[in-house]
């Protein structure tokens, strides 16, 4: 704990993985691009996980678990999907001690599989909408791998949906879209701007991919979440048809919508600043923690009789921790849980006890306060709430002064390498994106449904453009 | 739904396999050996996982995850877990396109991983002990899959602990075995006996095994959880050590654990009949399912009326569903809900709207209970827990049913074949315990810690035995 972390803005990348690190979020796992998320790092994907799992709940879907593993034939039935996902596959050829007939893939997302099951479950118009989610594990080979961001093996939500018209499926993409968009803001305290990705970006086998782009602290891009429309791709390669009302076979309308253990590392990039981690309570696995501050066995009495009134009387409503530990001084603890993120400390030292107060220290901004010792757990709600949404409100602030309308490429390709998010027009074309990649490695995030309103020019060839896109440098 | 489950007695294999298809609790995959757990089978894992969750951590041990893919070399450290484990790993030979250097396995188990991770984390003593726990999904080869209970894939839960010193390590694995009997007796309503492994039964890799074992209504044995004390064995191979308090370097001690979806197949063989499934109330998708009956749309409005009173007045407490559909009739309902085990149905129709009742009926022994309409919310967490505890009597007294000791070698091997437990004993050998199992397919299932004291002759040799054990057949 006594090691720092490299600055922001000596090494960014070297500062997310300190923070990651140091925090005890993960670590490298001896087969390269897989990790091992710690405890703590668990806890929050936990807290994560069971708030969106909610969230997915409470919109009508059903949790399942479909198998990991997949027949490699069942990947070839949709060609753009195969191209794809084919080159990134984790293959098994043995088990049992024998050589495989067909040789299986380590699921890289489940379309296939899961498509292949709902064509058994569905005769009739009334067997739909399938409204069907499941958390599991998944695998895409990765040369570059880094910690949260890109991983061989990471976790994962995936919504996969069956519906009778293209109406009902497109209105499903986005209601998931939404869902994100809400999970993101409200619970990780994270702006995102929603839109669809172009072409180039779209998911192999989708006809319209939708997204959550956010900012990261250094001003590069990170995808969120994504929600696909896939028409009826998949229904056709699987078979997945209907008996609708009017007698007619017709091929069902799918739609599949994720978002990963990513989630994390993008909270690290959202939130965190020189002295480590800085997590919104909403997730935090300790949202305060206590420190006692005393020298005599005298002092240690009466400093941890109060801190525990206080864990007694706030234990019921917020996540607290009180950090008895002898063998560490206060200011080695406090060092600690700021790496750690923890949105609130209260420090309670024998002066304090005597004047019966405590003091009350922000993470983000280290402001602060002294409360009355007997108001103190009544009031943690409420200042919880104020930090995650300062938090919220900081984050957002931030990401609008590193955002721009530009118009000039030149202009652009200069200023791009700095970071940040470009609002340019694009004349839509295939070629016109794989220039803006080829001359400066960044990319369309989005086609955004707001921000991006009125008609222009293409910044690069001066051709018609619709509106405006979000460009930038991405993870 | 018209169709029938097939009677207990005339097949009870394919009773439990109409029971788990109809119920909708899970089907074959495309892969033989493995499953896909459909939405009610898999609200009824979430319910038990989420039970056991909270209990692991009020016995202070953390969630973490660690990667699936094990390099081979891993696996071969430790000389028993790699012979008891290799024939049935699946293997992944290439990826990214390209054959890999070192092939890596699905985990079978996360021994190897994790120790080798807790290596790099234990310095000292007093980063001991370690109490971590995994829900992870795990591989095993399987010739003669069954659903649930026995599949190539399978969720479970896999605690991993490290500590100082043997008595530490004692106390943990035993810890674990209570908590699992506590889990099985108090939400499964699964009677268990708890005790030990004999050697031919116990984990590859371990000291000792300890283990419960619940009679299935056919009276076969199914192992529903087991707790490992590992000794210094993987510690030894992953070089685990620590500097203790006298400065000296020691090996750790560890102990593993587990229980998996196997469970739900365990819920289903103790407690089901020729109807379907019985869910004990604790763990049910749904607790109480209210049906209601009406010819015309004056009596569907009124019926409707009163049934959405009592939703709203149980739907706090008690996890409660009306099923208004209109396309089926509530005899239909009625064989549905029974085949699918919820606990408790409520009929409501005009006559009762008029007379201000409303009819109880448990799924266990369809016992009808008029109960006046303004207290049927309320009475039923009081109902639900009467039929949780009835279940476990039941269960309990079938089991005790048929269990007895027996003496006489010949009078075993023509009766074992009827299923039971038989308390006999046994001269404690690897021969013996062969013999037994040669001669009847039935096996030692364990050395129980109750039930079995006082010395006696084995039945089979007539040497000295310390003790009766339970032998049975078993899933």
């Amino acid at each position: 704990m006594a090691q720092k972390v490299t600055p922001m803005g000596e090494d960014f990348s070297r500062w997310y993985t300190d923070v990651v690190k140091m925090a005890q979020l993960a670590e490298h796992a001896p087969v390269k691009g897989c990790m091992v998320i710690r405890p703590y790092g668990f806890a929050l994907w936990e807290n994560m996980r069971d708030r969106l799992d909610r969230m997915i709940k409470a919109t009508g879907h059903e949790n399942a678990y479909f198998p990991m593993l997949i027949p490699e034939s069942f990947l070839q039935k949709e060609a753009d999907h195969v191209e794809g996902f084919a080159p990134e596959c984790a293959v098994v050829t043995h088990g049992g001690g024998k050589k495989l007939e067909e040789n299986l893939v380590l699921r890289p997302t489940s379309e296939t599989i899961i498509y292949h099951m709902y064509a058994k479950w569905v005769m009739s118009y009334r067997d739909l909408p399938i409204l069907i989610n499941q958390w599991a594990n998944v695998f895409r080979w990765e040369m570059r791998p880094r910690l949260f961001l890109r991983t061989m093996e990471f976790l994962w939500q995936e919504g996969h949906t069956a519906h009778r018209n293209e109406e009902e499926a497109e209105e499903e993409t986005r209601l998931a879209l939404n869902m994100y968009r809400e999970f993101a803001e409200g619970t990780l305290a994270m702006p995102v701007i929603v839109g669809e990705k172009s072409e180039t970006e779209r998911f192999a086998g989708a006809v319209r991919t939708y997204c959550i782009e956010a900012m990261m602290r250094d001003g590069r891009a990170l995808q969120a979440g994504t929600s696909h429309m896939l028409g009826q791709n998949f229904a056709k390669a699987f078979d997945l048809s209907f008996q609708d009302q009017d007698g007619e076979n017709r091929f069902a309308w799918n739609t599949s919508w994720g978002v990963s253990t990513r989630l994390v590392g993008a909270v690290v990039m959202t939130h965190g600043d020189d002295n480590g981690l800085i997590l919104p309570p909403k997730i935090a696995p300790h949202q305060v923690v206590i420190v006692p501050i005393y020298r005599s066995d005298d002092e240690r009495a009466g400093v941890l009789e109060l801190a525990g009134r206080i864990m007694k009387e706030a234990g019921e409503t917020v996540r607290i921790r009180l950090d008895d530990r002898d063998q560490y001084k206060p200011g080695w603890k406090f060092a600690e849980w700021e790496q750690k993120g923890v949105p609130l400390r209260i420090e309670i030292g024998p002066k304090d006890v005597e004047k019966g107060h405590v003091v009350f220290t922000r993470r983000l901004d280290r402001e602060k306060e002294f409360v009355p010792a007997g108001e103190a757990a009544a009031l943690l709600p409420k200042r919880l709430d104020e930090i995650q949404k300062t938090l919220f409100d900081r984050a957002l602030a931030f990401r609008d002064d590193h955002m721009k309308e530009i118009d000039d490429y030149e202009q652009f390709k200069a200023e791009v390498g700095d970071g940040g998010f470009f609002l340019a027009h694009w004349d839509g074309t295939v070629e016109t994106e794989a220039k803006i990649k080829e001359d400066t490695k960044a990319t369309i995030r989005c086609i955004p449904w707001e921000l991006g309103e009125g008609e222009g020019k293409c910044m690069v060839t001066g051709k018609r453009s619709k509106q405006r896109v979000v460009i930038a440098r991405a993870y």
